[in-house]
C-alpha cells in the first residue's frame, strides 16, 4: 500500500465522512476498508459461463464447470462471451440470444463485466452470408448489430465491434462474406459502418476494434479510421503467445507504439501457455494441430514467471485497463494448447496462485484507518469498489481518481 | 494502330469537319493526322533542365547539358524538378524560386508537363526547422507550401504533396523537423494538413501521395487518407528496382492492390539500371555508397528488356496515367547508379531507343484520312495532342476520350 509509485495511476485518495442513522458523526471509531473489486479488469474468455448460467449439460459436467467458474470468480473481475455469428446465428432469425443473455445476466449478478466477442469477423461468419450480394450481407451484418447490440443493452456494454480487419480482405483461407464485405467496403469503409451502428444502438457502449497483428499496419490503421471519425473508445490488441513469451522489450514496444493514439488500451486475448514453444515457422496458429499438447511443471513455472512479469508490465502503465486471459482452462482451450490457469482437471496452476497474489494480495488495499472527531477518514488505496467495516456495520462505496469527501452511513 | 484491343483505354475515336477559312467544307482531301504529345505523361526526373533554362553553368557543361535534354525531349512530354526543401530553401527566406520558375517555363514552352517533387519530406527538410517547437515547423510548412504553390501556379500544377509517409514517424537516420512534426499529428494528421494547404492554394491542381513502400502499409495509409476526407488525385508510387526488376508478377500484384481505391496511378520514380544489381541484403539503398557503378553491353540489353515489359505492363493498365524514369542519364545519377536512358557522356542506352520506339511507332498514330464531301473525316487514334496537314496547311487539336464531331479551320 502507497509503497509504489509506478502504480500512483492505479490508485486515488478519499476522505470519507462517517455518519449513523440519525446523521451523527461516527467519531474515533476503527473502520476497515476493503477493495471488493478492482477498476482494472482482470478477465479471461469463459465461454464455460453459458453451461453454468443455463445448467445445460450433464450433472457431472455441471458440477466440474461449477467448479471452474468458482476458481475464475475468486480472482477475476471480467469475462469474454462468444458472439461468433456462425455460432450464434447458425441458422440465420434462431439467434441464442437467450442462452447468451441468461450468462450475461449471471455474471453481472456476480459482479463480472462482460464484453461482447465479436460482432463482425471474417473467421466464423455466419455461412448463409454466402448465398448473398454484398448489398445484402451489409444489411444482415448491420441488423445483426442492431438486434444483438440493443437486445444485449445493460448485460454487455463493452463489444469486440471488429476483429481483425489488417487481414479482412486479404483473408484467403476460405470465402466468406465479411471479406467480400471488406474487399468492397475497403478496411476503414467497414470499420466505420459496424462503428457507426454499434454506437447507434448503444451510445454509452465501449466499443474496441481488436486485432492480433500489433505492426505498424495497425497503427496506421487506427490512425485512419480515427481521422475518419470512427468512434474507437478502446484499442484492442490480441497477444497469444503460443510461440513464445514476446519479453518485456517487445511488451513495452507495443505499449509505446500504440500508445500514441492516447485511448485506452485492452489487452484483449492473452495466451502465455504452460506447454512447449509452438515452432516458429508456423505463420496461422490454426495450422498446428497436434494430438496432445501436454502441460508440464517445468513449463507452469515458466508460465508462472512470464504471467507475473507481463501482467506487472502491463498493469504499470498507465493506459492499458484491462487484460484478459485467453483462455481460463486448459479444458477446450484453442489448438488444445495448455494455455490455461487451470489444468484440464481445474486443478490450478503456479500461474493461477501468482496471479491471485498481484491481484488479491500485492496490488489490494485493506486498511483499518480511525475516523476523527467528525467522523471523517482519509486513505488511499487501489480504484474500485470497497466495503466499509465498522463494528460489524457495513457500507460499499467507490474509489475514483479524483474524489471529494463523500458521506456514508452506517 | 487499332490492332491492339489492350490498349483500347489510350485511344479514342473523333470526327473532324475541315473547313477553310470561308467555313467551306474542305472536300474529298488527304489529310494527315499525326500524334504530337501523348495524353498519357512519360517523364524523368530532370533536375539538370535547371542548367539549360538559366544557362548558369560553364560552357562546355552547358552544352553538355543542352544536348542532353534535347534528347530527352526527342522521347518525354513529362518532368519532375526538385523541391527539395534543404535544398530549395538552405537559408530561411532566401529560396530559389527564380531558377525553378526559369526552368519549369523552359519545359513549358517545349510543351513539357512539370511536376514539383516534394512539399513535405523527412529527407532533405529545412535544416533550420531543428530550432523550432512543433507548432512553429507546422507554420513554416504550412508557409512554404501557400508560398511555393502559389509562386509556381500554372507552371507547376502537379506536386508531390507529400513524401514516404509510411516511415515518416520511425525514420531514425537523423532528427528532422518532419518527423517530429509526423509524430505529433500522426501519419493521416500530416497527410490532411499538407493536402488541405496545397489544394486551397491551387484548387485545380493534381495532387499525389508517394511513396516506395507499396506493402499493405501504404494501402492502409491511402484508405484511411481518404476515409478522412484527404483530397487525393494520384496514388504515387515509387519503384526503384536497384535490387533488380520486380518482374511482371509483383508489378501486377501492385497494380491490382492498389487499384482497389479507383484512382489514377503514377509511376513516380522508376529505376531500371543496366549495371550490376544491388545486393539483397541492404534495406535503405542509400546505404550502398560504391566507387564506381559501371554501365555494361549485357546490362544495357537486360535494361532495355525490363524498360520494354514493365512501360507496356503499365501502359496496357487502365488507372496509371504516367511512368517517370529516375533519373534520364546516369551523369549525376542517385546512388552512382547506371540508373539512365544515356550514358555518362550522353550516348543513348538500348532502354533509351527501346522507349523511343514504344512511343514515337509502337503507340503513335499517324494516318492519312480523305475528307468526304461534306469535308469529315473520322479516325481512331492514341489520346493526346494531335497536328493535322493537309496540303501544308496545318492545325492542331485534341483527341480525348469522349469526342464529338470537331469543326477545325485550315
Amino acid at each position: 500500500m502507497g509503497q509504489n509509485n509506478e502504480f500512483a495511476h492505479r490508485m486515488g485518495n478519499k476522505t470519507i465522512k462517517l455518519v449513523d442513522a440519525s446523521g451523527n458523526p461516527v467519531a474515533g471509531k476503527e473502520v476497515t476498508l476493503n477493495l471488493t473489486n478492482h477498476k482494472f479488469l482482470f478477465g479471461c474468455s469463459l465461454f464455460d459461463a453459458i453451461d453454468v448460467a443455463n445448467e445445460n449439460v450433464p450433472a457431472d459436467r455441471l458440477a466440474f464447470q461449477k467448479e471452474k467458474i468458482d476458481k475464475f470468480l475468486d480472482v477475476f473481475n471480467s469475462a469474454t462471451l462468444p458472439f461468433y455469428w456462425a455460432r450464434f446465428e447458425p441458422e440465420r432469425g434462431k439467434p441464442q440470444t437467450k442462452e447468451l443473455k441468461a450468462t450475461a445476466q449471471w455474471l453481472k449478478d456476480r459482479n463480472v463485466a462482460v464484453k461482447g466477442h465479436p460482432l463482425c469477423w471474417h473467421t466464423l461468419a455466419a455461412p448463409w452470408l454466402l448465398e448473398m450480394s454484398n448489398e445484402e450481407i451489409l444489411k444482415a451484418q448491420l441488423d445483426r448489430i442492431e438486434r444483438d447490440v440493443t437486445d444485449f443493452k445493460g448485460l454487455v456494454d463493452t463489444w469486440d465491434v471488429i476483429n481483425e480487419v489488417v487481414i479482412m480482405p486479404i483473408f484467403d483461407k476460405y470465402d466468406n462474406g465479411i471479406t467480400r464485405l471488406s474487399q468492397e467496403l475497403g478496411r476503414v469503409g467497414i470499420v466505420k459502418e459496424m462503428f457507426a451502428k454499434t454506437r447507434e444502438m448503444n451510445p454509452d457502449a465501449t466499443l474496441l476494434i481488436n486485432d492480433f497483428n500489433t505492426s505498424i499496419n495497425y497503427e496506421i490503421l487506427i490512425d485512419g479510421c480515427l481521422n475518419a471519425g470512427v468512434p474507437i473508445d478502446v484499442i484492442g490488441i490480441q497477444s497469444h503467445q503460443h510461440q513464445g513469451y514476446w519479453g518485456r522489450e517487445k511488451l513495452e514496444e507495443v505499449l509505446e507504439r500504440f500508445s500514441h493514439f492516447g485511448l485506452p488500451i485492452h489487452f484483449t486475448e492473452n495466451t502465455l501457455t504452460s506447454g512447449h514453444i509452438m515452432p516458429p515457422e508456423i505463420e496461422d496458429l490454426n495450422d498446428y494441430q497436434i494430438a496432445d499438447w501436454p502441460t508440464t511443471p517445468e513449463y507452469e513455472e515458466r508460465q508462472a514467471r512470464e504471467v507475473e512479469e507481463m501482467y506487472t508490465i502491463l498493469f504499470k502503465h498507465p493506459l492499458v485497463e484491462s487484460i484478459t486471459t485467453w483462455k481460463f482452462s486448459d479444458d477446450g482451450a484453442w489448438l488444445g494448447a495448455p494455455a490455461g490457469f487451470l489444468r484440464k482437471d481445474n486443478s490450478p496452476k503456479p500461474s493461477y496462485d501468482v496471479l491471485k497474489r498481484l491481484i488479491k494480495e500485492d496490488w489490494h488495499t485493506n486498511v483499518t484507518v480511525k475516523t476523527d472527531q467528525n467522523g471523517q477518514l482519509s486513505f488511499e488505496g487501489y480504484l474500485g469498489e470497497y466495503e466499509l467495516d465498522c463494528d460489524g456495520k457495513k457500507a460499499s462505496f467507490h474509489l475514483e481518481k479524483e474524489s471529494g469527501v463523500e458521506k456514508v452511513e452506517i
